[in-house]
């Protein structure tokens, strides 16, 4: 029997932590979660292809709205057919709404009630971006899962701001719900996004407003945006209770494998994170003894693979000594078969974590994951430089 | 019944023109002529896997000396087992001497007798190349076919210039025939380049006294560096039947589908340029209808792929409008895409050179021939810049 898209079964509930598997139906696919997405900026993931990235593993990628508005242009997308079509993407497509790549990205950014007005920075234009403006663009691209707009805050803010901030994400949240559902035309999602900086007590008041509103899915936004991931991992962990039971929960831009556990313990569901493919094109690849970074010397002659215990096309032809010369060198190639492992990894590693779930031993998971290193990369939530 | 490498078997000859097919056997493939080989500068074929270069139909690509000398080093590379153990390219390797890159790439070039003494391009470090040293680094590298070092002139030069370098060209050619024959460990081939600009009388001399050496196959050097492509194409004809019959002839850095088919009705055997992956990562595609920019904006909403009679993955995948988006936004997986594509047109042009001479109708091939276009990329031979 096919199944509405919105439905969320909870398929296993780990005992010994907040963890659970679950089936998430959408109108392109069906997504085992917790999941995590890919993030594809500008159309792509960068230096994959489409057919590459669902052959790794992935159903559900994620849009920048920001970076699509700007370039190609909505009007691009919607006449060929929405952006699945135009990048020849087979899954899903989640697309967040632009907020906080204007807030990260653009020049002269104007906020009033109404919206944010904003430069582009590829080329100085005069926008404006809206709740209404952001949903139907996203429903342009006949996007899976449509976000609402928010404000982002970055840590440290004071707290009248934060207040501020918050109730205005609400009300703009408010304001993509209706509109969103005055204009779908297909099975596509919306999910509200919770803020509140690391206040719980505007946290709570988030939660409660946003989860009065029925979405389909809900978000923890504001994390990984500057503060100490003890701290964020608290908030998260004081936030998810608040949210409905039987709806995914998004955690949104926080993407090493630490932490994405972390969250999977406290029930989170979903991920997206440039991490993998920004961290590739560097030469930084995940691997089970930690993260190494491929520029380093010590691998100038080293003919084993990246990871000795990876299956990977990328680990299967290829040295720690070729990556080395070909990321020193600058070759695209290199970044390629950085990017692949990484994801590669990604997608194995949240496999793992599904399946341990499944088997009742999350909690003692935690004690295989590869050891923490230093890094200096900050996560952010699209793909913007080299 | 095994080949000995070396072995060049004439398996066709067209009866309108010079153009012949053949089987050439080298120590890691058996090559079918005439044959194109895609640059990998750096040990990779720009943007593309070693398994992708393969699966494109290719079996032998061209190695850049001087690059790799530079980066990462010959010592690097014969201690991970030589170049195509290193980059996992499962083919064969043909690698230039360094010569033609040391005069174009390098700086403070200094020309005696002897050698060459340049300062990389890279880090100003101050070298030198001889003939041995060129040969040595070349058979350290196990290529498969290893090239004289000879200095290669641009147009225009004076007579007397020309005089002097093609003679010196041949002196060191000797000297890396000498080279080559005492340290070669595995069966490796040489093969002499024929030079002297545009004057047919010291192409004369060159030739008979390079064809004097008996090497395993002819090169004509030289060409392409500047002069008009009719001035080119006369003296190539004139220098072609000076070279042993039953020896492939490989006509170096000549790289346009059309000057392609003009050399093989000259017999010409092998052909390398980085056109088709220079080009594709500036969105110049080569389709049936010629050649097309896919930055220029008639394209920005072009559903309809590269070239309609193209069955390669990038033109049943995507269309001109999505490769439009992603060369502009500077994506790698649009250089990729181009890059492929045009690889893949070249390998399958190659077949249908080879056919049309089996089949004794490479003349009237020339009519179908796609348009020619104004391009503004000269072709050279490495792989130096985006």
């Amino acid at each position: 029997m096919e199944k509405t898209p919105g439905t969320f079964d909870i398929t296993a509930q780990d005992s010994g932590t907040r963890g659970r598997t679950g089936r998430l139906t959408l109108q392109n696919a069906e997504i085992e979660t917790p999941v995590f997405m890919p993030v594809g900026t500008q159309a792509t993931v960068k230096t994959m292809t489409s057919a590459e990235v669902q052959e790794l593993g992935f159903d559900l990628i994620l849009g920048n709205t920001y970076h699509l508005l700007l370039r190609p242009g909505m009007e691009t997308i919607q006449e060929l057919g929405g952006l699945r079509k135009f990048m020849s993407w087979p899954g899903a497509i989640l697309t967040d709404s632009g907020g906080y790549q204007v807030f990260s990205l653009a020049n002269n950014v104007k906020i009033d009630h109404d919206g944010v007005e904003f430069q582009s920075h590829l080329d100085g234009d005069r926008l404006k971006l809206t709740p209404e403006l952001a949903t139907d663009m996203q429903l342009a691209m006949d996007s899976d899962i449509v976000m609402a707009f928010d404000e982002c805050v970055r840590y440290p803010v004071d707290r009248t701001y934060a207040k501020e901030a918050t109730e205005r994400s609400f009300y703009w949240t408010e304001r993509s719900f209706e509109r969103f559902h005055v204009n779908r035309r297909n099975q596509n999602l919306f999910f509200g996004i919770v803020q509140g900086a690391c206040d719980m007590e505007l946290r709570r008041w988030s939660a409660e407003h946003v989860a009065g509103l029925e979405c389909d899915g809900y978000a923890v936004g504001g994390l990984s945006v500057g503060e100490p991931m003890d701290l964020g991992m608290d908030v998260l962990a004081g936030t998810v209770p608040l949210l409905p039971e039987g709806s995914p929960r998004y955690l949104m831009g926080v993407g090493k494998l630490r932490d994405i556990y972390r969250a999977v313990c406290q029930g989170v569901d979903m991920f997206d994170c440039v991490l993998p493919t920004r961290q590739g094109r560097h030469g930084h690849v995940v691997t089970h003894e930690g993260e190494l970074n491929l520029k380093n010397a010590r691998f100038r002659t080293d003919a084993s693979p990246i990871d000795e215990r990876c299956r990977c096309r990328t680990c299967r032809d290829y040295s720690r000594a070729y990556l080395h010369h070909l990321i020193r060198a600058g070759e695209m190639t290199g970044m390629r078969l950085a990017t692949h492992h990484n994801l590669w990894t990604y997608a194995r590693f949240m496999e793992s974590l599904r399946e341990a779930i499944r088997e009742n031993r999350l909690e003692s998971f935690g004690s295989q994951l590869p050891p923490e290193s230093g890094n200096e990369d900050p996560s952010t939530s699209s793909e913007d430089s080299n």
